[in-house]
């Protein structure tokens, strides 16, 4: 009986998609709600404006931060759905799961910019990176398995995008183990490997 | 004269698809935002982070549950409209009401998590579901009558819409009247209800 | 030379509907951010549970009211773009008019619900209300006028269209006049406008 | 190794121009968060809700102006991405970074706002005006660069894009130039060649 309407729910890639692209708008836009303007009582000259913009900066670049984790995992999903014919509802489930983690994501990156020196706050991080990075590889694997891929797909695809995620997510892992030394390792590592990501496609060139 | 305007209006399924997709975004992210950093002030070690952590946690299991009821409910819309040729102006309303349910989910669950043994509170989230459940209900008569359902789908397909949600809010109801019992075993049940349409479709292969 | 560039601008209507669709989702939300969990403090039993809920109506059908005026323009644009072949620059801006008036529309809803016996909150109100028929009705002459409407139309689409917003605008108008008598009756009548809109499509059959 | 994944990652223009969508609709609407209703305490007379009211104008400008400065910029991305046939991981990278600045807008506009008379504050709205057109240019030049534009483009559109990003941005320098007088002409300089392109489409009939 479920299994009849199992069979028909959830097999629309491009509401996924568009389900997707307005949760991630959301996340990404989230900590900007955190950058204020400053008072205009503390402000008297242009020297103090300038500080009051400085004192903001450390806000800013955690801002900076998780707008590009979650513009690395947009583009990790939208590489995988665009090379989707179809969607079925185990495969909606893993991606609202996804979708989940993305919400949680600027809580996350909050918490570890505040708490830089706390192995907590480094493990609570790098976990939601890892479940973010779990469920687009579960995503694949019940893509490949149920055909649900376009049959005109390149034959290097899926190994590639396999392959992307698993030395992405061993990076992480690296980085996350750093913490044994020091959590500042830990998160230079982190954003190296997040910096390299978004600049390799301009490198490569 | 309003008739001749009528029957031109509210006939895209795509736009209608697009608003329920911004406004489930919207609604599935918005406890998020209660989810805090814990204060520099109390946090003097790994310990304190820990518990502050913890002390989250209600909120974030709150937060999980919205976001998974809302999947639900998003996966059951997602799967009339995709069966949909187009739509009319009558079964825009119908979403618009069943959307403005949406938008209400976050702040009853809210409710019912922060008085979880007040009849009172879990009436208003089963009201929250029964709702949904009839506006998704009423689309699906009003898409079968008015004949806006696709030529193609298969047979079995409004047969198995219709008795997933009858099915699902006998389930609710049930679960709602152990309320005489206790409000935690309504609680508890509805949860476990939840759950199982969540995995179902992964445990059915 | 701008003239150029103009030429070749805005002329997506799918960008436009996207576009509207974030904008109606967050703006049809908005209001529920006011719907706050009454504190634990205060509740002590089943009826002060009852009571806070109680307390919240007023807010509760304010958001009611705004949803429901931001579905009858929602329909109403979604309308006139269903029936575009392309949007032009021009066509564009009237819209991103619109939509800064959809974006007002929990503002002045709200000032009209704190402040219903003041005929400032009402005209208020009813300028919004006409500021979103304007751009509608100016939204499509620029249209038809520019060419910009699908050849296959039903011929008796035009009128209608235009039918609709003038005799809507003309409701609205005759109810804000209704505040020399009182501010009341004016709020009575726009609201049952408002209902009638939303209904007679099911009526009607 | 990475080159493999690169070359089949973010290709999809509809999905860049969605989530562009979502986040231009949430920066649009970002500024009448701030909009709240007068309190019910200070209002006792008509004339003071008008009063109420009147204080709110400069907020309501300003949220004017950013919504107005959005639109110009997502009917510029827009009209690029419109012109394309398909979207590389470069290109999405250069949107992302685009879509940051305008995550950015409000709060800068509010800056300028609030800080009319400090040169700190235009210099900020400068830079993230600079920086919106300068990611336009970037991803047009990359758009040209690597193929993606679609074949039966008209010849003069290449030209007309960069040509009005060089124009407009030359204009924004000079206005900001203008600080070396006063700060209020950069800014009322700025205010009408915004004004200028708003409206230029509806003059040049």
């Amino acid at each position: 009986m479920t299994t009849a309407y199992n069979r028909i729910a959830g097999q629309s890639v491009e509401r996924l998609a568009a389900l997707s692209d307005g949760i991630f708008a959301f996340a990404m836009t989230l900590l900007v709600l955190d950058l204020r303007v400053p008072a205009m009582e503390v402000v008297h000259s242009e020297h103090d404006l300038w500080h009051g913009l400085a004192a903001l900066s450390p806000r800013l670049i955690m801002y900076m931060m998780t707008f590009m984790t979650l513009g690395i995992f947009w583009v990790g999903q939208q590489t995988q759905l665009n090379h989707l014919a179809r969607s079925n509802i185990r495969l909606s489930w893993i991606h609202i799961a996804f979708l989940f983690f993305v919400t949680i994501t600027p809580f996350s990156t909050a918490l570890l910019a505040q708490f830089t020196a706390y192995r907590v706050a480094l493990l609570a991080y790098w976990l939601n990176i890892l479940f973010l990075g779990s469920a687009l590889y579960l995503s694949w694997g019940c893509a490949t398995r149920s055909g649900l891929v376009k049959d005109d797909i390149a034959p290097e695809v899926p190994a590639a995008v396999c392959r992307r995620i698993v030395t992405a997510q061993a990076l992480y892992a690296f980085g996350a183990l750093l913490c044994l030394i020091g959590t500042r390792w830990s998160i230079a590592f982190i954003a190296m490997v997040q910096f390299y990501y978004v600049l390799a496609p301009r490198l490569s060139r």
